[in-house]
């Protein structure tokens, strides 16, 4: 990456601006407009068929193949669970709300301790 | 969110710091081991039952039900995605990079307009 | 059982019996009992687990195991969804008629009434 | 189809016979041969996307739709797990001899028949 300054984080964010706009677009110029005027059905079955698709990528790399195709994989399950919650009003960032409670990762108090090492 | 500093990407970084920190722990005191010691194909399969969870909760939430299932289902999508890619060696940053570079989601230029505002 | 001709069909048909007669056992004794009690989210988990690990044997198989944990998986994906039927109130007859059209598979009865118009 | 005694069995033995046929057909003129020439993981994504679109039907009819599109959901399900089997050289009465024997259901007038010949 030769970006320094961008974090993870901020490409969830952005994504999650992105489709939020999209969401509103011309269903026959935008692949989201497009899966949120076909309904929750077609978003779920591409949930579904991305988390499928991950489970045989995954099982192609650990017989050797290249992970590229895994990560385009992982990146086509993330972003139609975010369709979906964008189709459902919901925010990816109540998934990593709950992440960090589950974890007890804190964000101040370890920021904190970092800084102070 | 009452936590000002702390940005969503931090959550997927930090829990990328623990589930390393664990695939070496033991497998009778940590869930993450366990996983990790039965092997890549018991980590699929929960990738798998989670991306059912998931569709499940979510025709569940168009049913009027409450949103946290869904949320919480979601999180075990990703969090049991996120065991298969440090099982694989692989990073979350590689799929949010993947996001990045398909959505022309800047980092820099996007962070320098923020700051002029 | 009192079937007089077993052939394949009748273990479909015969399961069916079994399936129909559990559906009103006691749910502490009987697996099928407690799959309907659960209700037909608990049924339809059931169903995307033995298709993911259908799916996963079937990559092992063709990674040289044997083929008996797949034929397993596939009874158990066969056996949930003939459950997901009943719970339903609908027939594995009528799965088999379907596939009898579309596959122009033609039977005795059936060509009786066609010859006779 | 030359069959001489149509039973539900019947339906799976003459479509396994259709499968095994087209198993060696053209690829451009058969959609089962299409499917054996993309490969497993191709043949293993159809049972992931059948099983998904199996489960989101069953909700359908839950929610009170007609029941003929889960029909249709299953036998795709079943049909493409078929042709998985298939492509390994299994032969799904082995996934009814299991089910057979895990529900015990006998054979013995089959059995007693054929000892009579």
């Amino acid at each position: 990456m030769t970006n320094a300054v961008d974090s993870t984080g901020d490409v969830l964010q952005q994504l999650a601006r992105l489709l939020s706009d999209r969401k509103q677009a011309d269903a026959d110029s935008s692949y989201v407009a497009s899966l949120h005027k076909k309904g929750l059905n077609k978003i779920l079955e591409k949930v579904g068929e991305e988390a499928v698709e991950t489970i045989l990528a995954a099982r192609d790399v650990a017989a050797g193949a290249d992970a590229q195709a895994l990560i385009g994989e992982t990146a086509d399950l993330w972003f139609h669970s975010m369709v979906m919650l964008s189709h459902l009003d919901l925010s990816h960032e109540q998934v990593l709300e709950e992440l960090r409670k589950r974890f007890n990762i804190s964000g101040l108090a370890e920021k904190a301790s970092r800084a102070a090492n």
